[in-house]
């Protein structure tokens, strides 16, 4: 495994191979090794990059208190076969201000409505970062779903001859999906985090048992999370095609949520398969 | 010479070889003609695309009335050894509404103050180009001046590998950029159209001469093309480097204009290269 901090370098080091490619934050966890084991079986060799995106992080966010723990992270890469992880400075990959964006759709979506110009930075650094690997896939995972649907649109909508493949959600034994940001969890609040996802299984369930308001429940569901502490930036059900609200007789869902527990805001989603006739 | 209209079957005749491109919105004149005779001498296959992108005209540009005429451009490509004509039609190209755009800065500035939205178009269908075709070289006219600007910009701010030649303008013998658009022109104002490179020709040599207060250079030229029938959108004497008004001392400059005779709006630009001290 080799560790690569020049964009030229790496450009040399892969000409003409078509990598698996996993791009990532760091501060790496079994969600992000699933992804890793992921790109692995689907091409050779496996590029994993490494990089806290000033770009994506809204002014008051947790840019600079944000994990940075390299060296934990190369001893997990390692035993699972990686060939290359890609660590660029922040002036390597904006050698001068950044000022072309990639403006996405959704922006007011979601968490979009939450974190002005997080995906417009998610999105600029990710074709940055396709345009120098130049993957023939890439990897990502169903925790950040609407980024992840967001990149496929890219990929589409910009024509980029890559393959976007999705990991599913890995979560410890009570349910808490796997987050960089857990670990800013005081051991309270950590007790409590595994609310975030039962409420949401609760509210799938609530579905596949018939019901259809879905602002009732989604607002059930906000109701149950502020009575335990929780400020909520949104329930929502929307289509998983679209990530809008769903259409009538829709039948492929996903329940997203993002709330705050004291200064940490956890993400989590379940996708929905509904019973013919769909809503 | 081989056409191609699907984006699929250029990328598997492409795939693995690194092309010269020349993007164009077809009609071609002599000005197209000298890129495509630069692109072949810088690399082979040659690719040439020709499409006329909607979404960089503006409500009321003339996007419905821009000539189209296949059959006379591939007749002057032929000839020139390009390898494909790449002729997508807009189904193809933008297969659903385009959502995600590329945000390019100068947006207010210059021809973007004058046509909003237009250089997000450019930016845009150019980057779907590239990731199409791939191409390892590609060629701009330096007539279209900022947009030449902003292609370099965002393949250098999206890491794009791809590297970027400029052409220069080719102009009548009376001195008039060649421009599709020149065909707009009734007999009375074709002849009167030189005069937008006579006057910016007049700004560079009252430059040379000396003259330093480009407001008033500015303001002289806007009077003489206004006192001409011109409906002027701007004359604006700019730096080469950023395309933002020049710093003190600054010596590599570029006068450019934009103007309409009649519904026809035409564009050209001079560099100035000043003498040490410079502005």
């Amino acid at each position: 495994m080799r560790l690569i901090h020049s964009i030229n370098e790496l450009r040399r080091t892969l000409s003409g191979v078509s990598a698996a490619f996993v791009p990532t934050m760091g501060n790496l966890h079994a969600g992000h090794l699933a992804l890793v084991k992921q790109a692995s079986r689907s091409a050779r060799p496996v590029v994993v990059s490494i990089f806290v995106n000033p770009l994506q992080f809204g002014p008051g966010e947790d840019y600079a208190r944000y994990p940075r723990t390299l060296e934990a992270d190369c001893a997990l890469l390692e035993p699972l076969g990686v060939d290359y992880v890609f660590v660029p400075t922040v002036e390597e990959l904006y050698p001068e201000p950044q000022r072309f964006l990639v403006l996405p759709p959704l922006a007011n979506e979601l968490c979009g409505a939450h974190r002005p110009g997080h995906f417009a930075g998610v999105c600029t650094v990710v074709l940055k970062l396709f345009n120098i690997v130049q993957p023939r896939v890439a990897v990502f995972g169903k925790k950040d779903y609407q980024q992840l649907h967001l990149i496929r649109a890219m990929v589409r909508e910009f024509n980029l001859p890559i393959t976007i493949l999705s990991g599913e959600t890995v979560r410890d034994s009570d349910g808490l999906a796997l987050s960089s940001r857990n670990g800013y969890l005081t051991p309270e609040e950590r007790a409590e985090a595994p609310r975030l996802y039962r409420t949401l299984r609760a509210l799938r369930e609530r579905l596949l048992a018939g019901a259809r308001d879905l602002a009732t429940l989604e607002a059930e569901a906000v109701g149950s999370l502020a009575a335990h502490g929780w400020q909520v930036d949104y329930v929502s059900v929307r289509s998983q095609a679209s990530l809008l609200a769903p259409e009538p007789r829709e039948r492929a869902l996903v329940a997203l949520a993002a709330a705050r527990l004291g200064t940490t805001r956890l993400i989590d989603n379940v996708e929905v398969e509904l019973p013919e006739p769909g809503l």
